[in-house]
């Protein structure tokens, strides 16, 4: 298996530098778990892909607790066939893919309620892909019967899901779409936006 | 067919909403052609697959002409199952799908090196998801091979490649890699970022 995440932060700011330098520290409790690289457009985290969502969420909340418009963009993958396995992207927690779909759904829903809240209220817009299968829709639509449920799902939209409440639960609630939907071994992409602090905010 | 994009616009100045309203007419000309919604995290095109990049282009490249570091992020996506048919998407030009992937590849090379210049310099980094197939990853390589002899290749990132060169050669660039690989009513969707002005740009 090989997972990780591009991610990139813009916060809507003269100063947005010294926001993105002094978020990243929120990021060094994770640092012995992932192999970290940046350059010009985004930072790379490979590792255990049930850490990628917790260590965004970190990083998110440092750099909206300074108030500015921020918007956190990621494209987080596991499984892509062109990525040779690595030791580093084992699982912390159990997969639990060996359970029927129905039963995942209440899993994910489960595991999203149990989260700690940040305090930070975001809204999150994102597009799951499992790719490779025959079966791609009845994944996607199972993650949106399970997105419903969530207790942050806003709506609809076209090409993505949006979603509204405490980082905290929406992290928590991207985390298990990735991490329960798709094929165990298959090869799921996310395309992900949150956003805080903005000032054309519903 | 179903196409359009979810796209967002990040300035890095605390004058973002100026910069984005101004930016914004650079869509007029393109209003005849497609339906645009807006909220708070994206706004929603919906109308010719072919014509999405160059509105895209000319949307940041006004953007960008203000100096400021901007990005677009951009969810781009044709033919999901789970969208109904529009007349309003019917491409305007050839899809050339009929053609075999080397002769694709030779189109998409020819199209990307007949692209109008800007004099905007940008960097790109973007995902290809070819959706439902058993062969997305010939598909991927295919238009890898494409991009490594587009003119604006920079290299090949985890779960991306990244673009650099004149804003109107990197978007043609896309649109090609969107418009040609993956099967022709297959579903297929892009995930982009599109960046200028950086200034840790290397």
């Amino acid at each position: 298996m090989f997972s990780g995440a591009q991610i990139s932060l813009y916060p809507m700011t003269d100063d947005f530098v010294r926001v993105i330098l002094d978020a990243i520290g929120a990021l060094e409790p994770y640092r012995p778990a992932f192999r970290i690289e940046t350059d010009d457009i985004s930072t790379l985290l490979v590792g255990p892909p049930d850490q990628l969502f917790p260590a965004m969420r970190d990083l998110f909340v440092a750099a909206a607790g300074s108030g500015t418009h921020c918007v956190l963009a990621a494209t987080v993958s596991r499984g892509c066939p062109g990525e040779p396995d690595d030791p580093i992207c084992t699982p912390i927690g159990r997969s639990e893919h060996d359970l029927p779909l129905e039963d995942r759904i209440a899993s994910a829903i489960a595991h999203a309620a149990a989260a700690p809240m940040t305090g930070q209220i975001v809204a999150a817009q994102f597009s799951l892909y499992p790719l490779g299968s025959g079966h791609h829709m009845d994944e996607i639509y199972g993650c949106i019967d399970f997105l419903k449920q969530s207790g942050v799902f806003d709506r609809s939209k076209n090409f993505c899901t949006k979603l509204r409440g405490d980082a905290g639960q929406v992290f928590a609630t991207l985390s298990e779409a990735f991490l329960r939907f798709g094929a165990p071994e298959g090869h799921v992409a996310l395309d992900i936006k949150v956003s805080a602090n903005s000032p054309t905010a519903a």
